[in-house]
């Protein structure tokens, strides 16, 4: 296999080849033979876009990536989407075995598969088609992958790190562009739509969320953007990201319309502080949960713990949201070239919320931080 | 439960109510009772749209309606998107179960299920929490929800129809006004441009694919639209859809620039030939793979069978793709209510395709089409 050749982006990273990817199925392969499996049965979703470059959507045609240490991957895919897998970088790499409308995918997949085997399945393959393996082999195992290799994904290598913090070089750009447009007056979506425009301008090729939650709407840390008209005296978070080069950004920070209340200024600084403590926790061989405890401990300890009502973090690489999780009972140790969120948030339902975001990687000797703009509360128009 | 008051669309019918909803659920959780099932477990995607109004994403988080008959509707739910539930119409007829990050989601949604019991589970659910459920509750069984009740969705009512018929009008509205754009010297993606367009023009709020495969690219069923430039004397497939009022439209035509040539009219001639004994083959009773027998045979027996390298068909409802399969194997009986596509084709590589689609109801004495455009070659410019 000789690999596609390198075709630099325009202002970024060389793509991966083909071979890059066939080191990483070989990797992968030999990670679940160490940990007692037989192999993995990836399907479409990130865990592909990851081992391959390929792309389809999870639909009820199955199509399935076989690892298994020793032989090479195959993949089993619906005839008519053959043509599709030809275009995707790790391509080469691959064996194709197709099959056609009307035959039985699970015995072209049961075929390559032992008959009592345990296999890592990711995490989002359908229902669908884990029974219908499990029919054709009753006697197999399966364990969803981020249980069996938790690490598989988790820890990025330098070329997934480029690609990182080129992603959230370009949310702080986008941040400190946001300031500049009105937002006392506009409807939350308008706002929203000037991020989307700003994450394209540095280089996105995919926007995934644009929340702006102003006033009581940032007490629902799940609100997204509606058309509630800012108002002169609202805080507001923002919360974006999307992927740049294949790889995720997502970045908040909550800004004020107009001067803040001594509250509003209170709260917003129990959540910096919260959030310098989580990044301050950060180091090899602390467990994920610390990171929540340490966070949480600074809002706790200033009685609002009741208003920090979801995990401090989340793990980001070719999706802006993965494992793993920064919550309590997630012992996992933090290993370098992990990358996560850092995001605490005070949400006082009825009134206003605080979320101060951070992707953070892991390093030698503690955290490095991949979004650097100001974290304390700016005051906007 | 009072439902939520009908709000008619501008131009549309009467949304559903928390009333429509309920019964849906009562039904469907009556259904599965009836085939043996203890219960239905149903995750975010169309089967829960269909049920409830609600619209989540499916994600490592677990969200599970648990359907059982004789008990009110219990959706499990995490407690950051609970907010977002009380704004889905159905709302209403819903209990909710709320779990917090940090507490095990499965131990919510198990203490609701009998511990040896047998589940329906919808198909799109993730590996991820079947295999959740599955440790929580080792000795309960799980079937793929269109297997276990394939007809759940599949038999639309009155109120579907009319939505189904209204996107129908909708597409073929748009198929009569893009014939009027120039095809030749402009990008595939130009075209599919054009035709996303004029799906909003004519209500369609969501738009679900806008095929344009001119010349070669048509010969690859599974093209969406290029860079190619289209040529004066391309053949070129159209085949585009979405959503409009919450339910599905797809069509397609194949339209040629400029004169087509005897080979290229007798093809088109061939494979509406085959729609037309698809079509006629519609009628209660007759099964699934009549339908694709029909279509098959006409393409078959004029030589061309090894370029018809589908499906003839695939059920729409609250998706634009769903079971049941128009496919050689499938013995479900159709019924009245049942809507799908006929949309046979042929594919000769590196030349040109060629396919033909509407969506197709099962009436009480044959079929009726919900597009009607022209099926013969239109000559485009």
């Amino acid at each position: 296999m000789t690999g596609t050749p390198a075709r630099p982006y325009e202002d970024g990273p060389a793509p991966f080849t083909a071979d890059d990817y066939a080191a990483r199925m070989r990797r992968a392969a030999e990670t679940a033979a160490e940990a007692g499996l037989d192999g993995l049965l990836i399907a479409p979703g990130p865990d592909l876009v990851w081992l391959t470059g390929y792309r389809p959507v999870e639909t009820e045609r199955l199509t399935l990536l076989v690892l298994q240490a020793g032989h090479d991957p195959v993949l089993v895919v619906p005839t008519l989407e053959a043509p599709d897998v030809a275009e995707a970088v790790g391509a080469p790499a691959l064996t194709l075995r197709d099959w056609t409308d009307g035959q039985d995918p699970y015995e072209t997949a049961g075929s390559l598969l032992g008959s009592t085997g345990r296999y890592g399945i990711s995490d989002n393959a359908w229902a669908l088609h884990l029974l219908g393996l499990r029919e054709r082999l009753p006697d197999t195992e399966h364990t969803a992958l981020t249980r069996a290799l938790p690490m598989l994904r988790a820890v990025k290598d330098g070329a997934e790190l480029d690609r990182l913090a080129a992603a959230g070089a370009a949310v702080d750009a986008a941040y400190e562009e946001i300031q500049k447009v009105a937002f006392g007056g506009r409807r939350e979506r308008e706002v929203a739509a000037d991020l989307a425009d700003l994450l394209r301008q540095f280089g996105h090729e995919q926007i995934d969320f644009t929340i702006v939650a102003s006033g009581p709407n940032g007490a629902n840390p799940h609100h997204e953007a509606s058309d509630r008209v800012i108002e002169r005296g609202d805080m507001v978070v923002l919360d974006f990201g999307g992927l740049k080069h294949g790889y995720g950004s997502d970045t908040s920070r909550t800004v004020h319309v107009g001067e803040p209340t001594d509250e509003e200024r209170r709260v917003h600084d129990l959540v910096r502080e919260a959030q310098e403590a989580g990044f301050q926790a950060v180091r090899p061989g602390a467990a994920c949960q610390d990171v929540d405890r340490a966070a949480r401990a600074v809002i706790a300890d200033a009685g609002f713990g009741a208003y920090f009502i979801h995990r401090t973090g989340h793990g980001i690489g070719v999706t802006t949201h993965e494992p793993p999780y920064m919550i309590e009972g997630e012992e996992q140790p933090l290993v370098p070239g992990m990358c996560f969120s850092v995001e605490p948030g005070i949400y006082l339902p009825g009134r206003f919320g605080v979320r101060i975001e951070d992707i953070v990687t892991v390093t030698e000797d503690g955290g490095r931080r991949l979004n650097n703009t100001p974290r304390e509360m700016a005051v906007v128009d």
